[in-house]
């Protein structure tokens, strides 16, 4: 194919757009790959698509060679298999929701975890019938409540959904471990540089899942690695502190402390006074911070929640919604203040929390609080705190919660070891091993040998198509604009016409001709009245990995040959061209 | 490629489903193409999306081939530009239409006109940067009233749709014939047989459009073809009948006819009565019959509508109701009836009619009822009617209105000549001149040659892409299940393997690897315990145009060879397969 840069529906613009926190979106935008349709979607141009198309090819003969089978649902579905597996509540104000001309409750699907458990109902009924691994590609939709970053977080976006069908768990895990290794191929392809990490399984239900990051500032995604792997901080586990003997603890003791409602004015106040500070000055390791919270639950009650952590360490929002999906999460207002006088705003320690205190405030601590840690802490009286409260002996927690915020050198129990880093993702795919839970919603059961009906065992497994585009975009360019893997480019080279002469744009032409029948699409920049300079800038910007100039030599039979991307430019004679082109990499 | 039965996503049913009122529907399904999967929307199995595929594949590469551009826009959309045309309003229940979490009214598109003119508008803004013909292949939503007929009228469905955008009419001709070329191109390549009519541009305003109509009996549009041409029977215009003069006419008199509610008991008792016959015997056509039905007008108001034809002729309701958009049409109810007390049912006359009357009912009349005409019709009594009423001597219409049924033998203006030909047809294509009605709502003005500024003019173009494959499917099968031209055929050969010899599955398996490397992809029946005959069913059933016999002969070296198309077998040894493949047609 050739396509002329005069003709093609593509304007490069000068000016990040003004909503653009991300490269990748920016950069999208300003090459005319993409263009805002609506809050968090948004119309493929010319160039855009070709690179969508491209990506798509490339999942879609990964997923055939891997032997699974595509199909293609629709994205307008029927409340009712929905409601079966309690979804439709479960996915909250992220569902579209509709009704049709009759009032019929309707939705657009984020996910068909539900349609393709009755397709497969539909059509197999015995265990001869299984394995079998579907998917589809297509459109999906979710009321995000901050569209943001482009393609990265957008409402209506291109995914790959795949779903397995198995008869065990010996079956599922095959199964997983084929989506697991089909992916890793896959990504490899695209050029994304990722990161398998152990993840929550969140709002699929199920038990174990892996999240496949691209490691970028932009991620939303944050992930722990130690010796021993790495895991989605969402998911990691970290190792519980050892319990201590109470015998040699000193008693615990009340004090007064004015104004000091922040951890570091009572660090400061304790080490000031002598008789507070024993062996070594305290730290904000050594006292206990109590976060309250008000959990919103699915039937739309709501709760309060208080969290003990270190002092030093804060409650890491992620963390928390993670743990108690589907609840949400809202920090303590005075509203909520009022509701529980017997919380002192500042001053709040495990006497008044707790399902045995007055308040009935449920009181999860982090696993650093072990039986015997002693503690600064709040004396729940305004100015008062009690120094040397041991866990266990003072005060009784109604159990453990994993959620303050992780720094290296944390100890972990998942993944195992000491953390040694902690980065930011962009999730790109995720699997699941989802159990029995969506087959015995909808009772999907086959034969077995004996003829006795079992429930069938699911994953399904996700790839973020559109969201792929834009982590490309985000590992690959420079400061002059994108720079796409040779794979993935909407066209193999970039023929920029440098210059006026008619002779130029007729040797371009036949370069083109040459090129596209060695088998490389080309486009033409055959602007007039647009200068050299723009015309490289704009090459730079589109990100086309080969540009080739013809330019002042071309009359001596040379060309200018440039890869993008590793930034070299030599000198070619024409009759070298395509053998040059195919020795890039 | 190669496909084993035994591993795919395959099931064929030997019922037609329950609700299947065309055999391309039922086809469909029983083949295993096809799945419902809610109101409106079918799910695509593996052997049915490799069919839509290839027919997506023959239009994208068609629209290529024409220069158009192809891009792809969100299909949740914002209310704002669609309320900016009225579309909003006007397209009534049919469009779905929510909400997102912060109460936004959204809009899932029918079509996108007003998204491609904001489009363009965002990124040209001069005469130089056009024409530009703009396309996208992309899921459509319509919340049909009466969904029916598997893909031939659903509720989520793929279309191909183009925009034009030109300067001057000229241009706007000249972007619409190539459209039309290209769609002609497309369904011969399609082998879809079709017929292109004239069009009432209904919904999407403008003023030139055409159909390509797919003749068949299942089809929801009919169409006349005259000398002079085809039209869709809401497009038709029926010549008027020629004035005549009063002077020689006899004068108009009331007459008791009792119990003569309809014209063939009114038409029996004046044929019985030698006082009220003529030179000839009455029929129904020198009747006029008054029709009155309710229209509900865009903002909820309702208004009455008197319709007066010949006596032998119903009024089409398609014919109406194209007439009247977009107001609706609802026959008069009792209820209606009350409103208007000097309607009497059964006996309505011209002289209760029209907005001169009392009950200021609008009353239009048939072409035939030119001035002069005369006719029996009632005399807003019951039981009693007015013979030789003269049209524009005794009374005075409103207005002509052409929505009488039409027939064989018609003269008409539009397409000129006499009617030859009424058949029905399913709607593959369409092809409209906009005009300026979208580019003046949404401001689109590019600068001209003497830089001022001027509105742009648009075409936009339709194709039915799921609807194609329904079409193909309708055109193409017999008693035994689906034919597929070789073009769209989900794979080029289906081998049956017909006995349980080892040798005989070995054997498939080397022809087919023959067959993939001359470019030829396979089905291979390799099921174990499915006898011979139902293979056999299932091939034709399935409808691959070219079938392979691996059986008895095959330790001769002979395998036999069906064309499904020209339903004949011929022997032939394997190293002649290929040789013989590619010779059919």
């Amino acid at each position: 194919m050739q396509y002329r840069f005069s003709e093609m529906f593509l304007r490069t613009l000068r000016d990040n757009p003004a909503d653009a926190e991300v490269a990748s979106h920016s950069l999208l935008i300003r090459a005319g790959y993409l263009r805002r349709a609506a809050a968090g979607g948004y119309t493929w141009l010319p160039l855009g698509l070709m690179v969508l198309n491209k990506v798509t090819a490339v999942i879609r003969e990964e997923m055939n060679r891997a032997g699974f089978q595509e199909v293609h649902f629709p994205a307008l579905l029927p409340r009712e298999p929905y409601e079966a597996t309690n979804r439709w509540t479960e996915y909250g104000p992220a569902l579209f929701r509709l009704q049709d001309r009759r009032g019929a409750d309707y939705l657009l699907a984020p996910t068909h975890e539900e349609m393709f458990t009755l397709l497969v109902k539909d059509l197999y009924s015995s265990y001869k019938d299984l394995p079998v691994s579907l998917y589809q590609i297509q459109t999906k939709y979710r009321d995000e409540a901050r569209p943001r970053a482009g393609l990265l977080r957008g409402r209506e976006f291109v995914m790959k959904d795949s779903y397995s069908f198995d008869v065990d768990d010996a079956g599922l895990i095959t199964s997983y471990q084929k989506h697991r290794a089909a992916y890793q191929r896959t990504f490899e392809r695209l050029n994304i540089d990722y990161v398998i990490v152990s993840a929550q399984s969140g709002a699929m239900g199920g038990s174990a899942s892996e999240e496949f990051l691209a490691p970028a500032a932009a991620g939303e995604d944050t992930y722990v690695v130690t010796s021993g792997g790495a895991a989605n901080v969402e998911a990691i586990q970290i190792a519980p502190a050892a319990s201590i003997d109470f015998a040699s603890l000193p008693a615990a003791t009340v004090h007064d402390t004015p104004d000091t409602p922040t951890i570091q004015s009572l660090v400061e106040f304790s080490n000031s006074k002598p008789e507070l500070v024993g062996a070594k000055p305290w730290t904000a390791a050594d006292t206990l911070k109590n976060v309250v919270v008000r959990l919103t639950h699915q039937d739309g009650s709501t709760s309060a929640l208080a969290i003990g952590v270190p002092g030093d360490r804060e409650v890491d929002m992620r963390r928390l919604e993670a743990q108690v999906y589907p609840a949400t999460v809202t920090p303590f207002g005075d509203e909520d203040f009022a509701k529980y006088p017997t919380l002192v705003k500042g001053y709040i320690g495990p006497g008044q929390l707790g399902k045995h205190a007055s308040a009935k405030i449920e009181y999860l601590v982090d696993p650093r609080v072990a039986p015997g840690t002693s503690w600064i802490t709040g004396a729940n009286k305004s100015g008062s705190h009690v120094f040397h409260l041991v866990a266990d002996r003072d005060f009784k927690p109604d159990g453990v919660i994993d959620v303050a915020d992780v720094r290296v050198g944390d100890d972990c129990v998942v993944p195992a070891g000491t953390v040694t880093q902690l980065a930011r993702g962009i999730e790109v795919g995720h699997i699941f091993q989802l159990g029995k839970k969506y087959a015995e919603a909808l009772d999907l059961k086959v034969l077995n040998e004996n003829g006795e009906q079992i429930t069938v065992t699911m994953g399904s497994y996700g790839i973020g198509v559109t969201r792929a585009v834009a982590v490309i975009a985000e590992q690959h360019h420079d400061d002059k604009g994108l720079r796409w893997p040779r794979a993935i480019s909407p066209v193999d080279v970039h023929l920029v016409i440098a210059g006026k002469d008619e002779s130029l744009f007729t040797g371009a032409t036949e370069l083109a001709n040459t090129l596209n029948a060695a088998g490389y699409s080309v486009l033409i920049d055959d602007r007039v009245g647009v200068s050299v300079g723009v015309k490289f800038n704009d090459a730079e910007l589109l990100g086309i990995p080969t540009i080739i100039v013809v330019g002042k030599k071309f009359v001596d039979g040379v060309v200018e040959l440039r890869d993008r991307f590793a930034d070299q430019a030599v000198d070619v004679a024409l009759t070298e061209v395509v053998g040059a082109v195919q020795n890039l990499k």
